[in-house]
């Protein structure tokens, strides 16, 4: 989101700033700087446009700061036609809540009516909400009449090294994510949406991201909950999301603009994290922890030297987490995060429950499969973190005014 | 917290606004106006002082965004030195990271160290973070010699109708409450403070509020997760504070400026709330959904009339919530009210888990009991909440610099 920091602000030139009245142009667009630490200004006014075109929202819009993810299965008995209903439904809804409107009348005029939107965003502004569709393996089972329509690499993920998934916290026929600069909205519109989907979908699983974890284009890396930067060598430049996200020609025709989705919800123990002496922090992430550059440097966004050696050994550790996620050390594979901080409050044995609500995008889950099988196998950040939710999805391509998400598979 | 909304910064006079630099005044602080609807602009650099004087802060505190509140329990065996070295410690973490500071060094420069901070608010602005501690009737049991200090009013609450309380998230010994406009930098607080604490106390229960629900002074009025507005008749005067909330002379000395907290998580059945229609939803609180407004008036702040009648019947149900709960109808019993939403995912027969973490100081908790006996007892609300946690605390009173908080325990 755009920001501005109060250094930014109060140290423009010429001892002041004005700000036409009436111009409809938020204050923060106004005085973005290029300042790099986290802003301090929060402009909840902006709204992301539903009817985008090529690319469904909330995958390159730079991360807001709070993401609600919820998982539905389908109802048994559900019809092809009840399922479209159920999209073209959600689309109009999301559309009404991304331009900061309610799904229904809170106040129904006539006598009897249940209000047809649940009301607790009701003065609240858009917070840049956007809400993103993703549909599952299962979809293309032999339940809808989808099968020929199945995304080619659309497939339950392999159990990988060092997975510890529970059963409760796995998969899904359909996924929503919404992300806000304000909670209460992006909680709002998943409510609200699970409300209209009642009868057709029921829940599944839920993962509430408190802060944004992971670094979208012009903005400053945030910090995880382990305390390191996260994010900074994110892809963030549409030549790159041509190259790795979005799906162009090479898979079933009604995918293209749209891309794949792995969501993991991944614990870490950060009270034996905390117990880690610095040193050894830095080496398991191969990076330092205020700066976050990489060890072979000075700054975050240095570029980080594998091959460099201290002593007759490398420098950065070949099993830390950067060397084995390092696009240079996976054949050029790179995958867009989208990362948010949850806590779960307190575990069974009296410790803080928390982690990370890990969300990529990729043009074949493949990407995702191929990294996480190295860092599961040998990540030194392994002994301090746990793969407890997973799944996958195909995110059908963006909408324009008058279509519905995933209308194609209705043709 | 001091805010604008986009109404009030683009409709000022003479079309433009003229920000001085480098003033230190806080953007949001120099945008203020009275316009009464939420603010659209956050501004994360403000900070509270901790060494406040008569009363600790995050009770008058005008209510931040969010809420992290954490129970502890002492571990057996621990003496009153440590317990004084950790009260001491804790007031003077809370003071350096409620001015935005970390608790010690992020990169200790000694080898093997470990780091003093967690790391995960380095760059992150105050966010008007306060930490509020409170002492629950065990601090006065024969552990600690503290009995003849026992605050006169302090014991566990008695059971009251409708109370459905799970064992795991009643009482504690102790509680923190971080609130801040940022809920990493309140996390953070309560994770720092919880580290800090390990060996001499245990984690209790926890709930984390994602979004104020209770209004303060100056404050517009927010909505609860059943679409309300919530604290619409708060206590907000300080004339109000003293006669409701602040220890004078008629308790223990030691206790003079502080006060009594009640903490309530309760769940609401959301789901079965959006089934109502609005006519009994507005029934059962008393007021209007969108404006508030007593069902006897026209304006949220409108005094509501309890006598006045409709076709022989009572316009606010007596049984309604606000009927019930209303000062005219109790005396004159008033609290100080800090409410937060909060959401723990889905429950085990998928429906969304949610609902209210009520906050209330008091100059006596029977104020507390009062209000609960008769709204346990009767409120139409009932049919759709559940009060499931609970606990009572002695709130010592403010510190000046150079004190520590409940230092007049161990004079």
């Amino acid at each position: 989101m755009t920001g501005i920091s109060r250094r930014g602000l109060f140290a423009g030139a010429g001892g002041g700033l004005v700000l036409g009245a009436g111009t409809g142009y938020g204050l923060a667009q106004a005085l973005d700087t290029d300042d790099d630490g986290p802003s301090d200004i929060v402009d909840l006014s902006h709204s992301v446009k539903f009817y985008a075109g090529a690319h469904q929202v909330g995958i390159a819009t730079p991360p807001q700061r709070y993401c609600v993810f919820m998982t539905f299965g389908v109802v048994d008995g559900t019809t092809p036609q009840e399922l479209q209903i159920l999209f073209a439904r959600w689309s109009s809804a999301i559309a009404q809540m991304m331009a900061g409107k309610p799904v229904g009348q809170v106040e129904p005029q006539r006598p009897g009516a249940v209000p047809g939107d649940t009301g607790e965003a009701e003065g609240l502004a858009p917070a840049s909400l956007t809400v993103t569709l993703g549909l599952g393996p299962g979809m293309f089972d032999d339940r809808f009449g989808f099968a020929a329509q199945r995304p080619r690499r659309l497939r339950d993920l392999p159990a990988m090294p060092s997975d510890n998934l529970r059963p409760g916290l796995t998969g899904g026929d359909l996924a929503l994510q919404a992300c806000a600069d304000d909670p209460q909205v992006a909680y709002h519109a998943v409510r609200d949406l699970a409300r209209l989907g009642r009868g057709v979908v029921d829940t599944g699983w839920t993962v509430m991201g408190f802060g944004r974890a992971s670094a979208g284009a012009g903005q400053s890396t945030p910090r995880n909950l382990q305390g390191f930067k996260d994010g900074t060598r994110n892809i963030k430049e549409p030549a790159e999301l041509d190259e790795h996200v979005w799906i162009d020609r090479d898979d079933v025709d009604w995918m293209r603009g749209g891309t794949y989705w792995v969501t993991r919800k991944i614990q870490m123990n950060i009270e034996t994290w905390d117990a880690d002496d610095l040193a050894d922090q830095q080496r398991i992430f191969g990076r330092t922890k205020l700066e976050g550059a990489p060890l072979t440097g000075a700054k975050e966004f240095d570029t980080p030297d594998f091959e460099a050696e201290r002593d007759g050994a490398p420098v950065i550790d070949p099993t830390s987490h950067i060397a084995l996620a390092a696009h240079e050390n996976n054949e050029g594979t790179r995958i867009l995060r989208r990362g948010f901080n949850y806590t779960d409050g307190i575990n069974e044995v009296g410790q803080l429950d928390a982690g990370l609500l890990f969300i990529a995008f990729c043009k074949d889950p493949q990407q995702f499969v191929r990294l996480q099988t190295r860092l599961g196998r040998s990540d030194l950040l392994n002994e301090y973190i746990s793969h407890i939710g997973s799944a996958v999805f195909a995110v059908p391509p963006g909408v324009r005014r008058g279509e519905y998400l995933a209308q194609a598979l209705f043709a």
